[in-house]
């Protein structure tokens, strides 16, 4: 029983926070830091306090940013007439790897769960309306997961700027590269399906 | 990319350095601080400061401990006369979830590796040594892992111990309980049929 050291049973509940950390590795993490030297320990707590200290939202995109506008937006070579619309600053690192969109981005910080208390007051979308009234934003890229959840908020925020004269688009939904039709589900076979295109 | 949020960077650096934690899972847990209320990303940084600073090492076991002297060498309820040593802390937190040993520890913190410059005088040999000159102990129980680098620290250990008129064993070695005698390898094997008792 690890219990006994109390100091360290603390330390393994915090590592069992993070995002998928079971309790058995949160021991490990625990017992990693006892190995450390002392400097690494402050260096690594310093580390968690400085991230939340500096990071913060760009007043643009909402997404999170450690200067006073994120980089994105700040960088003028970007094509600032599209917006793609994602649920999660996760999803601009991810699209970011890609190297192809030129955009900018805008993070909504959830999708709208009416079950989970999150209604659409509670997301990033009135910095969106406020973003689009300035006028420079021609294309709306609404990429949310395929979600359930995902779909709805694409819907709601489609249909709120559908009035306001811009063009809003969605990702391709298929199957993956690289995977095999034989596992696909029904859902995204039907997807591909209906979403077929000319050779 | 990441890089361009230096301090969530480094934060996932930190998170990287522990045991098993991939590059990956190093920038989920950095987002997981992100999304922690302040006072919540205060307690984690407070919790490996406190680790690192309130454990050491018992100065009988060598085991680490938050306490002066560790519970289980506090502990006049056990067998103060059998001593099971260890490599590490992490095997006598696996050791006590058995609840079967009632004996007291001895961690040496590695295993004699001279290929990674580990010899002898590098482990806490000598202060188990002093232990036993004290007196008190009948048995030494050597359970290091059934490793190459684990059975030459017991094999060094015995022959140091044997003369000193003490018993010397070591753990049972054989196929683990559940396994599938198809998917054994051929010294675990070798081992059980080696060790084989009556009925």
């Amino acid at each position: 029983m690890a219990e006994y050291i109390e100091s360290l049973q603390r330390l393994a509940e915090q590592f069992g926070r993070l995002e998928g950390v079971g309790k058995k590795n949160a021991m490990k993490m625990a017992f990693s830091v006892l190995d450390m030297a002392d400097e690494e320990a402050q260096e690594f707590a310093r580390a968690i306090l400085e991230a939340k200290e500096k990071i913060h939202l760009c007043p643009i995109c909402q997404n999170i940013t450690d200067k006073d506008i994120c980089p994105i937006c700040s960088d003028y070579q970007r094509d600032r007439t599209t917006v793609c619309v994602v649920s999660d600053p996760r999803i601009v690192l991810s699209m970011e790897k890609v190297r192809e969109y030129k955009g900018l981005y805008h993070v909504l910080h959830g999708v709208i769960s009416p079950m989970n208390g999150i209604t659409p007051d509670k997301l990033k979308i009135k910095e969106l309306l406020s973003r689009i009234a300035d006028g420079e934003i021609d294309e709306v890229i609404v990429a949310t997961n395929p979600t359930v959840e995902g779909e709805a908020t694409a819907m709601y925020i489609a249909r709120l700027l559908k009035p306001l004269d811009i063009k809003v688009t969605r990702l391709a939904y298929g199957v993956p590269m690289g995977s095999d039709l034989e596992y696909a589900d029904e859902v995204t076979l039907f997807r591909a399906i209906e979403g077929r295109r000319d050779f």
